[in-house]
Formats: C-alpha cells, structure tokens, sequence
C-alpha cells in the first residue's frame, strides 16, 4: 500500500527498479541458509525446505507484531512499517526479518494496487513479488477448483455418488482477479452432459479456506488432514459431507507441494524477508502462515511480523487463532498510528487531514487508547510506532507522543517510507526495550472450551466495548450445526469491519454501549475455527471504472512501467 | 501418455523418481549456457532468457518434426518417440535438443494423467512438469481472465465505456481443470452491483486464444501486437471490439513477463529438453512455441519436437501456420505408426489389438500411405517410426517394414520406451542419413492470399482426400465476417477429429470421396489465423467417475505417489 501523501521521491516501482538487489544465495547466507538448501526462482526469490525449521530456535527468538489503530479508507502502513522496523532493527545489531503476507494478484489491477510496502520500505523484487510471484496462490486456487470439480463431478456420476444435495454445497470456486461477474453464477448449464445447474459463485482467492489452513498448517500431514476435514454441504439426508468424503485430500496436497514452502526475498536494504500466504482479514485469520514466522523465528533473533487491518481485527485473531494453534507467542505488539487517522476518528473530515487539527487529535486519541487497554488485556507489551506522513505538524506528533507517555507506552516515530532503516532507528531502540522488559505470555481473550456464543460475547465486550451481543435467527440456527458437527471447542474469527471497533463502519472513535450484532456464523472446520458474521464482506472485489490495468505495459526488454 | 499395454518396468513416476537428475547447470552448460543466463525455478528446472535465440544458428541447425499416422484412442507415442529419439541422437554423437509442448494440469487428475513421455523415455522432473511447472499455464490463465474481467468491467461502467453488446462477447475465461459445471454458466447475476447476466462459460486454458498466441510470438512487442488484435465481439451499432480498445494488452503482457521464456529440463539420460506452452490441436495450432523452438535450434544441431494428434492436423498445421508465420522448415517428417494403430485402421477391433492379424494390418497401411503421400506434397523427406510394443510379432513388424521400403520411405524401430536411447539408434540413423539427404525447404499446400475458402478446400483435397467441402449456413455468415474484420490473408486452423482423416471419427483407414461439412468459422485474431470448424470440438473436459485424483498422495516428505 502506497502512503501517496507524502512527497515521492519517485514511485514505488521507480525505487524498486533502482535498487540494487543480493542474490537470494546472499540473503539466505546471511541467517546461514546453505545454498544448497534453496530452491531458487530466479536469482532473487527462493522457497526454503520446513526442514529449516528448529522449534528450539523458535522457542528463543523475538516475535514482535506490528498492527494498527482502526485505519482511514487509505490503511496507516503496517506492511510499510513492518518493514521499515526490520530495517531500523539490523541497523541497530539486531539479526531481523521481516515475514509477511504475499500480495493477491487480483488488486494489482484494480484500484488497491500491489502490496510490497512503499517508499524507501519495500521487499523486492517488487514486480516479482506482486505478479504470480513463486505460484503460490496460483496453486492455492488450483486446490480449492480441484475440490469443487470433484465435488461436482460426485454429484454428476452415478458412480461413487454420495447422495450430496447440490442446493446445500457452501464449497466455491475461487480466482485471482477482481472480476465482480463471477460472484454469482449459475454453473452446470447445457443440458446432462454439462452437469448439475446450480446457484454458486467465485470468491477471490485470498479468501479461500485452502488459503487460511495453509497459514495454519505444521507440515504437510498437518495440511492434508485440515484439507479432509474441510465441510462442503450436507447429503440429502441431512449428514454433513467432509472433503475427505470425497477423497480429495490427497490430490489437493499434491497440488500444494511447493506453496507449502514459505518464500525469501530481501528488503531495499537487503535484509531477509519472508513472504508466505495471504489470508483476508476478516473471513480469515489475516496474517502470514504459522510455517513462514516459525522459519523467521529458526534464522533470526528477531521477527517482525504484521496482521491485517486494525489490532481489534488483526492482534486478536493472531493471538487467539494462529498463536492458539502454534504456540508463539509476540514479545510486543507495535500498533501503528498516524495523526491523519487519529485526526479522522476525532471528526475530521477526510479531504482536510492535511490541515493540522489538534481538537480532533485529542479527541482521536481515544481510539488509540483503547487500542492500548486492549493490548493490556493480551497481557503484551506495546510501542506506538506514529507512521510521519508530511503534512504531520510536531506539535501534533508532541501531543501524541505525551499521551502515550502519560499512559506509560513506549512511542517512536516512523520515518521508514522516506529514510528506510535510518528513519526507524528510534521505534528499533524502543522495541528492543520493550522486548527485552518482557519474559511472559500472552493471556487469550477466551478458552476454547468455552461455548461459541460465549467465546464471541468474550471478544465482542473485552475487545470491541460492546454492551452485548445479538444473535439473528440464522447465527441461532448456525449454532446447532456447529453443535452438530462437532465444532464447538474451535477458537473464533469474527468478521467485522476494520473500520470502527463496532459493527457500524461509520462509528469512529471509540464507540461504547453497543450491540454487535452477529448475522449467521460461517464454518471453516478444514482451517479450524467459526466465522461469525457482522456484516455484509465483499470476497470478490470488482474493477474500477478505470482500472490500474490500463496503464500497464512492458516493453520489449521486459521492463514494467504503471505498476502501483 | 504412458503406452500401457507394455509390461512395465514400474510405473512412469517410480522410473521418474529414480532417476539420477543433473543439475539444471550443467544440462544448460552442455550447451553452451552460462549459469548466469539462467533463471533457476529449484535444481531441475529453468528459464531461458530471449536473447539467447541466435537467428545464424537457428538458421543452420535441423529441424526434426515428430507426427503421426491416424491415432487410435490411446495416442501412438509421439512424445515417447521424440524423446527417445533425442536420446539416441545424442548416442551418436549430434548434440540434439527436444522441443516439447508443456503438460496441461487439468486432465492429471481425470483420466489422460500427465504429459512427460513414459517408460524410459521422459522428461524430468516429472511431477514438476506435471503440476504447475514454472506456472506459465497459470500466467495465461489470468491474462485470459483480466480480458474477461475487463471486458465485463467495461459493460458495467458508465465512465469509459464502448458500448459491447453482451449478447456478441465470444470471449470466455479458461480454467487449467478439468470441470464439466463450467462449460456453460450464466455470470453477472445478483443485481446490478454483480454486472451484467449474460451466457458465458470457461475453456480448459489450453484452450485460451493467449495460448496459440504466445505460441506463434517472435517476442514481447509482437506478442503485445497479438494480444491488442484479439476480437471481443461487437458494439451495440455492429462494430468489432478488440482488446485494444478496452486497453488490455499491456497489462496482459506484464502477466506473461515469464511465461513468454522458454523453459530448460531435462530428459531421462540428462540431454536438454526445452517444453514451452501447450496450445490444443484442433481449435490451435497444437505445437510448442515459435521461441521455444528457436531457442532449441539456437543451442544445438538437431532439435526434435512434435505436432498434436496425426500428420493431417498436426504437420498440416506445423508447417502452414508455425513454419509460415516464423520462417522454419523441417528437414525431416518421423510418422509415427504402431502394429496397433495400422490394425486398428484394418478393421481388428479395439479390444484384441494384442492378437497378431496381418490381414488387417495390410488394409490399414493404407492410413500411414496417405500420410506418408501427404508429407510428399509438403517435400519434405518422411521417416517412419514403428513404435514397439510387446505385443507386436516379428512377421507384423516385417510387414510393414516392407512396405516402407517399397514406397522409397526410410523406416525404423522405436524402442525407446523400453530402452531409452539404446532403444532408438537405428531410428537415429535413419533420421540423420534423412535430413543430411535434404537440402529445400517445405511447399506449402496454400499461399495465405487466396481466399479462406481456397485454402480450406485445399488442405481437405490434398491432405484429407476429400472431394469436396460444404459450407453451412452459419458458416457462410462467417465468411463475410473474416472479410469485414480483414482475416482473409490469415492462416487457417481446421478444427477436425484426430481420429479420421474425414470429419467422422468412425470412418478409420483411408477414406475417400467424401464431403467435409464446415459448419462454423471461427476466428482468432489475435493469433492470427481463423478456425473452421468440421464437428463438435469440446474445450472443457469433465472428470470420470472414478477420478485420478483419488488415487493420488504427498506424504510428509514431499513423495508423491498415485500420479501418471
């Protein structure tokens, strides 16, 4: 994500493509990977063998996560930041890396763009990294067809058929791509020969459920079995049909051989980074796979590492969800915030944050702050990392810098997208200390054990602020078939927007005495949680009326221009 | 295709598995390669970059085109054949490259399995090559796809748009997955925020017009130019729309940055093996890239490579598109022929293909002498390559030798399924002593100005046999499209059955006195040639009841088993 604001001193890409980049043999040397160890995609990219990973390596390296106060529209540079601290952090003799979500295709020709970081806090190589990149999502979308083909198929033959009702089939199809007219199709057209018709639609394929358990998953049995155990829709008798029903697991694996693998890249200052997975925020878990920070953590003294959206979104899934199944554990949680979105959760206006505000500032602040008791409940350590954009005044970034003291948080600014690591050294020193003040674990928001709809009440009033929780009629209905499936001791991922800590993206600030209401609660029994539902999530973005494709080109050198 | 009714030294995969790989270094050392042109995607596999091609050298090098007399279902072998014959080039001593087309993904898990040769005579890595590869079938995937979306965004925008009619768009995803749901749907349903409803559906991505496109590609300025010519369908006033207009092309490029390079594996005796693209044989022109095949030629003497289906589509189309468009010429046909294939044509049933019968096998000679008829016309010097199976008898072999040489037509045995390059010497010598006898250049059976009607009707008179060539209706209406459009001096692509030389997939032998019903034209602009089509051509293949991908595993090494 590209924080356009601020005066380029050239685009992203422009950057990028100057940089002078270390063979990946290099960057792998540099945290001992021997080369023969490498599976090199060209000479900048490499998949690592999880045979790098050492849990007692694990076990000592720093995990620091980066998240962030509830965004503007535009987002507040977590992925900038990430890597920007990464930088900051080697700078100062810290062995740091970076691990993060790969970019999803689609928005790359859409409005959003790539996401490799911006300015002078980027991975490259960028065009790489944004386009295909090592395969993985391409395999992950290969996966998830290949099941709804066999599915399909079961339904289709008289053979091999599990009686499955195609009227109850949740399993979709997925692509890369923001294409709006795939979102509901009717499939099976043609008459006998071209199957049976039925209402069905493509998600993108960051949201995929193969997606959200490859970042789960331990090693390749530990992902064939979350494949099998993937729910696809009932049999006309009423019985609940598993992927492994249909014996797909096996070939799905095979499919995911390679993106099993997390991927090497480099930062600008060609410092390790990390690439694997990419799940959405809010239907999934939104952070980078288990097997990618785990191989950080085996090469490296410190982590940085990123989850999507907001911290109420972001920090809670990580720490309930991917640190629930893996064991980590963050040393301290980075919550980004810049004055603009701080401004904006106090009332200003979106097209004048660039005029200083420090009445709305102030008032901003509170969303900042319960950001902060919400890491207190977590029981980890914060540093607020203020991401300077230009138009920033120093009497705004004081007065945010005291809060924080007066509350007793470590504060820095971050000037990583227009210095790199020189502009990062600050928040680097304070995240040492904060990381070094601490010898605990965090404290999940609910245990497993507990009932879904307590589990969901846990987070909707410790985390969110809201007085209560309603339950619609189907979310009621939804609970019988967790019940019934034998879901119940799974932890939960609400999907919520990131935009307010309630369920109204309006709300800004720090909303109180709400209820959050929950619609229907999804199942994702492959990847291992519940999904209540707060909202209406769009999973298959469209294209602008001008999309960012239409100024792409590459020449016959194979140079790329118009990529954001 | 693995030739099954041999007995089996193992199976392709464990033959595969066991093999002693060479570093994919060294393969390309062997000619003439530096390491540091190579795009390494793991050990076994790479890119070649495009300034690689030499045209001096491409110019002097020998060109070998593999096809095949009418197949039975099974296919005859024309992979096993041309890598075979690779390996018994590079026995004695002419250092000899194969040029291969790339496996499709989709039909790994249906029933055909993979595409790497079989027995002893494969290219390797076979699983690699088998699944996802160096992901340029993904690649194409999306380029189809972002076309797709756009051309759908196009329609749903009030900015920027063109006006397409949604009833013309003949443009359809394409999905590398064998799923019969998808060959027709309707898309853009949900109101208006999901687009427009209208008829659609996917092709298997071999199918993909990008596909036959990047096939015939000198480089990334011409494939740009192809790509921007690609026909959309119409405006609501009847004017044609082509990628172009809706500014696609650059952005598709950009997708293709990689896949528009050749890749370098090897094959099971470690010489060069060079498979690049895999567009279909009859709606395209079934053989690997233009580049892919230069490339080859650029780095050693002889270079062997191979058309889909038999010699009436796939050399038919070799030489009069492939050869037409890039300026190559073969210096030698190898039709390819089995005991079975020529019995079959006799008239022995399928099922006792096993069982000696010279009687039938005397009547279906008839088929290999019309091919071999054929490959006269184009004036090129034919090779015969008997490719053994165990159930052939020494007086059918004997047989058909014989006949070879009454028709002054050069005539080996293939053995390399069984023996790898031991297996094929004698096929070796024979090809060399053909192409060292062979100083011209082919004749084409039509100049690309006369008019498409022309050239259709020459290639069914001279190469199928027909008398003569009916036009439906619909295809008349096409005609005077082509015309409107400006595809008369195009290229044609006749989508025919593999399975006759006529349009009736039963009418086997040599048929003769029979009319070919053109029923519709398509066309690809962008390609560059258009397509009549004589029957029922599906581009979307569903899965059996009993799917491959059931059978198939990874286990927690990466070791996978089930895969053919």
């Amino acid at each position: 994500m590209s924080t356009s604001v601020k005066k380029k001193p050239g685009t992203d890409l422009e950057i990028a493509q100057s940089a002078d980049l270390r063979h990946v043999r290099d960057v792998a040397s540099s945290v001992g990977i021997p080369e023969d160890s490498l599976e090199m995609y060209g000479k900048y990219k490499a998949k690592l063998p999880l045979d790098l990973i050492d849990e007692k390596k694990v076990a000592q390296s720093n995990l620091i996560l980066v998240t962030a106060m509830t965004p503007t529209p535009a987002g507040e540079g977590k992925t900038t930041t990430s890597i920007g601290l990464t930088e900051g952090l080697n700078r100062i003799g810290k062995l740091t890396t970076v691990v993060l979500r790969e970019p999803s295709l689609g928005p790359v020709f859409g409005m959003k763009g790539g996401a490799a970081g911006g300015g002078y806090s980027q991975v490259v190589p960028m065009e790489d990294i944004n386009l295909h990149f090592t395969g993985d999502f391409a395999a992950i979308e290969k996966a998830n067809n290949l099941l709804a083909a066999m599915i399909d198929n079961n339904i289709q033959s008289a053979k091999n058929n599990l009686g499955i009702d195609p009227r109850t089939v949740e399993w979709k199809r997925v692509m890369d791509m923001n294409d709006r007219s795939l979102r509901n199709i009717v499939s099976g057209m043609g008459g006998k020969a071209g199957g049976m018709m039925r209402e069905t639609g493509f998600n993108i394929t960051a949201a995929s459920e193969i997606m959200a358990i490859l970042c789960l998953a331990r090693n390749m049995d530990d992902l064939k079995a979350k494949i099998g155990n993937i729910y696809i829709g009932d049999t006309y008798q009423g019985e609940a049909v598993f992927a492994r029903d249909i014996k797909a697991e096996g070939a799905m694996a095979v499919l995911l051989k390679d993106a099993i693998k997390p991927n090497l890249v480099q930062t600008l200052e060609g410092n390790p980074a990390i690439l694997h997975g990419g799940p959405f925020a809010n239907i999934a878990q939104g952070t980078n796979s288990v097997i990618a920070t785990k191989m950080g953590m085996s090469l490296s003294d410190y982590v940085v590492t990123e989850a999507g959206f907001g911290a109420d979104l972001g920090a809670e899934k990580f720490l309930n969800i991917k640190c629930g199944y893996s064991g980590l554990s963050p040393k301290t949680i980075v919550v980004v915030a810049t004055i603009r979105a701080l401004k904006y959760h106090g009332g200003q206006p979106l097209a004048e944050l660039k005029e200083p505000d420090t009445v709305s500032l102030s008032k901003g602040l509170l969303n900042l702050e319960k950001h902060l008791e919400n890491t207190k409940t977590y029981g980890v350590p914060a540093v607020v990392a203020i991401n300077k954009f230009i138009s920033d005044t120093d009497e705004e970034i004081s007065l945010v810098k005291k809060r924080c003291e007066a509350l007793g948080i470590r504060v820095a600014l971050c000037e990583g997208w227009e210095h790199g690591g020189e502009g990062t050294r600050e928040l680097a020193e304070q995240v040492v200390a904060s990381v070094e003040s601490f010898k605990g674990k965090y404290s999940p928001v609910y245990d497993w054990n507990w009932g879904v709809k307590e589990k969901i009440e846990a987070v909707a009033r410790k985390i969110y602020g809201a007085r209560d929780v309603e339950f619609l009629p189907k979310a009621k209905q939804n609970l019988k078939k967790i019940e019934r499936i034998g879901l119940n001791d799974k932890p939960i991922c609400i999907a919520k927007t990131q935009n307010s800590f309630s369920d109204d993206p309006k709300w800004l600030g720090r909303p109180e005495n709400f209820t959050l209401t929950v619609r229907e609660i999804e199942i994702a029994a492959g990847a291992g949680f519940c999904i209540p539902i707060t909202g209406n999530m769009l999973r298959m973005p469209g294209l602008p009326a001008l999309p960012a494709a239409e100024g792409m080109d590459i020449d016959n050198n194979g140079k790329i221009t118009g990529l954001s």
